[in-house]
C-alpha cells in the first residue's frame, strides 16, 4: 500500500468563494509539512542555540541525501539532542555568524544543521527569540550525518548504532515509503542539504563559502585562515554586496502536464529509453528564464512530442527533492487538427503516444508504482504501467480522466 | 500611456473545453514572445555558424543589463551580421564547444552571445542544422556589448554610433516602456546575461568556467591555458559527470499573492519603507525548496502579514528578469476570524492593510505606474497608488475586484 496523501486539517471544512469556484485544493507528496518554518528565525543566533538544546527538540538525519528512518522506512528516526551530540557536539550554534565570518577556516568542517522549522504539538516548548518574543512549538532540525572527515568516525559509529537500535539506512527514497508528514520534512532536509554540498565554492569569485541561517545562506567570507593563525584576505566580490541570488538555495521551477486532445478523449504521454518497459508519463522539463509557466508547457510540449499546446492551467504544484525542483503541474489541451501530430523534435523521449482514457484508467487501477520497483502484484504484461500517487503525474492523468475538464470539482 | 498587454494569436479563438470552464488565459508582461527558442539547437554548432551569419538573422544588443532601444524606448534595436561584427567577429561559433573546452583560456574573455530562438516571419531563412533538418524561421541573437576588455574600445565606439543613429542605452527597464513582444526578448535576454555574468566561477570546485550552448550552459573544462601555451590540469570537479543543475540557467520561484479577506469584500497590500508614499502592492516572496506554491503563500502571508491563508488558486504567471524570477501569480483567500489579524512577524514590510474593494478600483482606475516614476498626471495626494498593468500584481487586483472569486471569467 503507498502513503496514505498529505492533508490539511485547515482545509478540512474549506467553502471559501474559491473553493465553491475551483473545486478543493490538492495537497501533493513531499508538501503537506506542519512544521511552520519560521524563517526569520534563522538568523538568530539567540533563538538557535535554545532551540538547539531545548527538552523537545527532535533531530532528524541524513546519510549521503539518505533518511535513516524505522525499519518499515514509513517515519523519520528522531533524536534528541543527546542522541545527536557526539556529532553536533553540546552547543552547534555556539559561535554568531559574525563571528563565524571573521574566524572562516575553509580548512575546518562541521556537520550541516539546517533549522526546519517549528512543531505545534500537545507539550510545547518555549524558546525566546531576539526580536520576536517567545517561540511556542518543538524545534525541528535536520543533520547531515555523512561520514566525512573530520568526524567520519563519529558518524559511523553513528550510523551503526542507529541499526544496532532496529533503524535502517534508506538508500532507495525515491520508492516513496515515508508517510506524507515525514516525506514533506525528508524533501525540505535533502533539497537543503544537497544545495549546501553541492556548492562548496563560491560562484562570484571562487573561493570556499560558509554555510550560515541555519543552513538558509552561504557566505563568502572576506577572510580565510586556511588551516593557519593568521587570515588571508580575499579579493573583493560582488556576493557580499547587496541581496544576491547565488548566496540563497536554488529552487528549479519544472512544469509537468497532462497533455488533452482538442476532443478531450485522449491524453498524451511519453516515456524515457531508460524506464521500464511499458512505463509511461506526463511531459515534463525545467522552466527558462524569461518565459511563462504556460510558456513553458507549450515548448516543452512542442519539443518533445511535436504537438501544439493551446490553453495551459494550473492545476496543484509539488515539491520534488532530487535535488531541488518544484513540479508545477499542469492540464493542457492540443489545438485542433495539425496540433495533435506527434514528431520528436528534441529526440529527449523514446516514445510519445495518444491514450484513450479507458486504457488509462485501467492502468491507474491496476498498474501503478514508482520507476524503481516492480511492478505492481497482479500486473498484466504488456499493458500500460503508470506512475505511483505520491507522484503528481499520477495525480494530473487521474484529474484528466474523472473529469477535470468538464467541470467535476478536482477531488 | 502604457504598453499594451501581449496576446498569444493561437488562443485568440480558443473555445477549449480548459477555457470553458477556468475563463481564457492571462498572458502578462515579460511573456508572449514570439521566439520559438529551438533550445536543442543551442548545441549545434553547425546550426549556430550558419544561423549567426544567416541574412535575416538579427542581434538585439544589451550593455550592463539595459538594452539598446529606439529613442522612445519602446522597441529593441535589431543589428546585422555585419553591423555588430566589430564586436563579435565574423564568426563567433568558429570553434566547436569540444575545441572550446580543450582550449579553454580563462585570461581571454569574449563577449557573450546568447541564441534566443527563430522567429516566423513572411520572408524566412532556411537554416540546416545537424540533425534536425533544415530550420525555417529568421535566427534571433542577444550580444553583451558591455565595454569590458579587451573589446572595450569596440563596445565604446558600438554604443557611440548607436546613440548617433538616434538610438538611447535604456537604462532604467523597470520602467518597462518596451512594447510586450520586445519586452520578451528583453526578459529572456537580460536574464541570461545577467546569469553569465554573475557566476563566472564553478561553485563545485571554484575554477572558472566556459559559457557554452550559445549561452545556456556554463562548462567547467579540466584544463586552462591561464594565458600561456601549455594547459594546467585542474582537479576533478563533480560539475562535469551527469547532469548538475548548478551548469544550467538559475530560474528562482517567487509567490505573489492577491490575498481577499474571508467575506470576499477586502483585499490584503503591503508596501515597504524605501517605496514612495500610498504605494501599495500585493505581498510576495522567494518560494523555498521543499514546499508547494500555495504553501509559500500561506508561509509568506503568515510572515510577512500574519494573517492565516486558506485555499489558494494559481491565476497567471510572469517571467521577470531583475535577474530571473518566475512569479506565480495567486489568488488567495484568509481563514475567517482571527486569520485575518495583522501582525508584522518578519519585518519585512512597513505597513499591511486591508482595502475596501472600491478604494482599490479607483487607484486601479487613476493611479498605477512603475515604483520608480512619479504618479501619473491628475494622481490625488494621499491616495492609494498601485502598480501598472504590466506589473502582475495589477493583474491579479484587478482580477479580485472584478469578480475572479465569485466566477465571472478572468478577462
Amino acid at each position: 500500500m503507498p502513503p496514505a496523501l498529505p492533508t490539511n486539517p485547515a482545509l478540512d471544512n474549506d467553502d471559501s468563494m474559491l473553493t465553491r469556484r475551483f473545486g478543493k485544493e490538492i495537497i501533493n507528496y513531499y508538501s503537506g509539512s506542519s512544521a511552520n518554518r519560521y524563517s526569520f528565525l534563522r538568523a538568530d543566533g539567540n533563538f538557535l542555540r535554545r532551540a538547539a538544546a531545548a527538552p523537545r527538540t527532535r533531530y532528524v538525519a541524513l546519510s549521503g541525501f539518505n533518511p535513516l528512518t524505522n525499519a518499515e522506512g514509513t517515519h523519520l528516526t528522531r533524536y534528541t539532542h543527546k542522541d545527536i551530540s557526539s556529532l553536533i557536539g553540546e552547543q552547534p550554534f555556539a559561535v554568531s555568524e559574525d563571528d563565524a565570518v571573521k574566524q572562516w577556516d575553509s580548512t575546518k568542517k562541521l556537520p550541516l544543521i539546517v533549522f526546519l522549522g517549528m512543531v505545534d504539538e500537545k507539550d510545547s516548548d518555549s524558546i525566546e527569540s531576539s526580536e520576536h518574543g517567545v517561540i511556542k512549538g518543538n524545534a525541528l532540525f535536520a543533520v547531515d550525518v555523512t561520514p566525512q572527515k573530520p568526524f567520519e568516525q563519529a558518524a559511523e559509529d553513528f550510523l551503526a548504532n542507529h541499526v544496532k537500535n532496529g533503524g535502517q539506512l534508506q538508500t532507495n527514497p525515491r520508492a516513496m515509503s515515508l508517510e506524507a508528514h515525514d516525506a514533506a520534512l525528508f524533501a525540505q532536509s535533502r533539497s537543503i542539504i544537497d544545495w549546501n554540498s553541492r556548492i562548496p565554492f563560491c560562484a562570484g569569485c571562487g573561493h570556499p563559502t560558509l554555510s550560515v541561517h541555519a543552513g538558509y545562506k552561504r557566505v563568502c567570507p572576506p577572510t580565510d585562515l586556511r588551516g593557519t593563525s593568521s587570515a588571508v584576505e580575499l579579493p573583493s566580490c560582488p556576493s557580499r554586496k547587496g541581496i544576491t541570488n547565488i548566496a540563497f538555495p536554488r529552487t528549479d521551477p519544472t512544469m509537468i502536464a497532462a497533455i488533452v486532445s482538442a476532443d478531450g478523449q485522449r491524453l498524451l504521454l511519453g516515456r524515457q529509453k531508460s524506464w521500464p518497459e511499458h512505463m509511461y508519463s506526463t511531459l515534463a522539463g525545467f522552466l527558462e528564464p524569461g518565459e511563462s509557466i504556460e510558456e513553458s508547457v507549450r515548448r516543452e510540449a512542442w519539443e518533445e512530442s511535436g504537438v501544439k499546446v493551446g490553453r495551459v492551467v494550473v492545476h496543484s504544484s509539488q515539491p520534488w527533492p532530487y535535488p531541488a525542483s518544484l513540479m508545477i503541474g499542469a492540464i493542457a489541451q492540443t489545438l485542433p487538427g495539425e496540433g495533435e501530430k506527434i514528431q520528436l523534435n528534441d529526440k529527449e523521449l523514446d516514445t510519445a503516444k495518444w491514450f484513450e482514457f479507458d486504457e488509462v484508467r485501467k492502468a491507474l487501477d491496476t498498474s501503478t508504482g514508482p520507476l524503481h520497483l516492480p511492478p505492481p502484484e497482479g500486473y498484466q504484461p504488456g499493458t500500460l504501467r503508470l506512475p505511483p500517487q505520491q507522484a503528481i503525474a499520477n495525480r494530473l492523468i487521474t484529474a484528466v480522466v474523472n473529469g477535470y475538464l468538464s467541470g467535476v470539482p478536482k477531488m
